[in-house]
């Protein structure tokens, strides 16, 4: 990754400690990437619904689609071979339903680490609905993947013999981009060249460059900047914001630090995507009150083609940010690049800020009061 | 409009000066969804379409896209009737053709109210290659909307004889949605039930709630809530953020109020969406530091379907925002009333901090800086 910066020279302070390398083998995050087996696994499984399948959908909820999605679309924007459906309502599924080829033909995967995502179980129940009024036998055309141990979704893929592939255990949702979850939709995509991508990722290495980020980014905090905006321009690139989002928000987003004390204020991400969000919010980027730090990216890997129009738009990103005083540019070799650093800059800053980037209090709270809210009414959860 | 809020007491001031009511007289914007004439217009237009053609394309950006793709959106999730190709990203435009049931049986609109927007150009140009590859007219399959008067746009609509909408002269492009131009693709994939659909609007009403919400709004900013956030539960609802992100942005993030003075800080718009969200930035928004204020939404027309675990998944709204303290609830009879509300705010909003809602200073600059930019690089635009 590189980094250049255009930052307010009046604000910009640095006074801030100069940061550590983190210990990377202490977190089996960064392990991921080179694990040739976590890769194959992935493959092996995406193999084995190919030979019977020819689209896939991935039903799940947060971590259980963002990474699969972000890289999907990477790799074949608006692709028709996987799809992800990460809601609960009915005019969602039954749309995404229709828009299936052929529904005998579409494996199901039904993804949540904790085997008892709420939403996740309303698009499973769904799913078994639609198959069962077409006459077609779910036990071939559904399968799990989540925590091997005893849950709703662990359980019912045992009594129902499906296809299985167990989540992680030392691995959150929202960092299981490069685990079975994320990977193995990309596997069924790509085929045979998925493990050529797999030397792609190998060859991510701490650079003094994210350290440097990290750092920026804890500058533009000092400066007022409580919104980071991660503001991708390619097509490619697209769910890539949503993606940092919600890392972003819950790993750093926290009331308590370490030590029980209130813990720092950090900024919120903001997504926004392409040169349509530059018709929408740049007028207040540029010229309202200066309380943002705009991060833009450039995948150096993505081709491009000289002298057409369509080309030279993509030029325009410079000059649209133009009347934005603080941006950071974020150059990347490849998504590789882009997920493993931004892993890094969460681990690395929630570590500065001595929080718990690991954990989501606050959404824990809201899973427990829905699940009483849910038992009281009578008869609708089997 | 029904409001509901649930605020901290702790700071919640009332020292705003009551709002008066808005002379709605001074403004076409409002005369719109009463006009019959206006809504008779995007209907023939669209019928005329109708006859040869089984879809259609809106190739625009910004307003030029966000209003209908927001309302075709609502009356029908992921159609495959009504498409808009809001980019130049080759990568979009080539998934988004490869998507097209059939080419010859799809119109394509261009739309610009200025009739010179370049990422809107190569829409265009993209568009006529792949007809003039299939040996397909474009005389036939594309038309025009744009103000009538010279632009690069209106005179090629002229020199080529196409189909023709005028945009209307008074009304920005962020403020378009019940014009020709939000209406003429919602009228393509309705039909004859289009002006059903018109009644409805017609019933829309100033009411206290609405000037009750711009005083929540102005509330919220002295409580030092810098976000605000628009987060619609439903699938329906899905484009509604989008949509007032832009206007809220554009209108209210201005530099110099209107006697020349630096304009004052009003919030930056941040769109959220269902249920998915929740799995991504409630963490933060529940925990972390109180800077935001959170607007959800209720769309009373939406017919709900008792006793089922998916209708049950909605109401998990007000669970999941248990933990945020400063929120509004704002009902809706129809899309329409959140629509007209929501200009109304807008415009209320801009009067009442004496800035200009209707201009965008900061996006024209860089209009300008880009076409500069792109005139220096020889023969790339015809």
């Amino acid at each position: 990754m590189k980094l250049q910066k255009s930052l307010r020279e009046d604000s910009l302070t640095h006074n801030i400690e100069k940061i550590e390398n983190l210990a990377l083998t202490e977190y089996p995050h960064f392990a991921l990437a080179n694990s040739e087996e976590n890769w194959q696994r992935s493959l092996n499984f995406a193999n084995d619904i190919r030979k019977d399948f020819d689209c896939m959908v991935i039903v799940g909820i947060g971590g259980s689609c963002l990474g699969g999605k972000t890289l999907c679309h990477y790799f074949s924007p608006y692709n028709t071979k996987v799809d992800f459906w990460d809601s609960a309502d009915l005019d969602f599924l039954e749309a995404r339903w229709s828009l299936l080829k052929s529904p005998e033909k579409t494996h199901f995967i039904v993804v949540s680490k904790s085997g008892s995502t709420l939403e996740t179980f309303a698009g499973r129940d769904f799913v078994l609905a639609k198959l069962e009024a077409l006459g077609l036998d779910f036990s071939k055309q559904m399968s799990v993947i989540t925590e091997e141990k005893p849950s709703k979704l662990f359980d019912w893929h045992k009594a129902n013999d499906l296809k299985f592939l167990a989540h992680p255990l030392d691995i959150g949702g929202r960092f299981s981009a490069l685990t079975v979850v994320g990977l193995t939709p990309v596997a069924f995509l790509l085929g045979d060249k998925f493990m050529d991508e797999f030397k792609k990722a190998d060859a991510w290495q701490v650079t003094r460059d994210l350290d440097e980020a990290c750092e920026e980014f804890m500058a533009s905090w000092q400066r007022g900047e409580w919104q980071s905006i991660f503001w991708p321009y390619e097509e490619k690139l697209r769910y890539v914001g949503p993606w940092i989002q919600q890392l972003w928000a819950e790993s750093l987003g926290k009331k308590k630090d370490l030590n029980g004390k209130n813990a720092p204020r950090v900024s919120s991400p903001v997504s926004l995507h392409g040169s349509k969000d530059q018709h929408s919010v740049l007028q207040q980027i540029a010229e309202a009150y200066p309380d943002k730090l705009v991060c833009f990216f450039n995948d150096k890997s993505i081709q491009k083609e000289d002298k057409d129009l369509v080309e030279i738009m993509k030029s325009q990103t410079p000059i649209s940010l133009n009347g934005i005083v603080n941006q950071l540019k974020l150059d990347f070799d490849h998504i590789w690049d882009l997920f493993l650093s931004f892993e890094y800059f969460i681990i690395q800053l929630g570590r500065l800020l001595n929080i718990d980037p690991f954990d989501q209090p606050g959404v824990e709270a809201s899973k427990v009061l829905f699940k009483k809210r849910i038992s009281e009414l009578e008869g609708v959860l089997k």
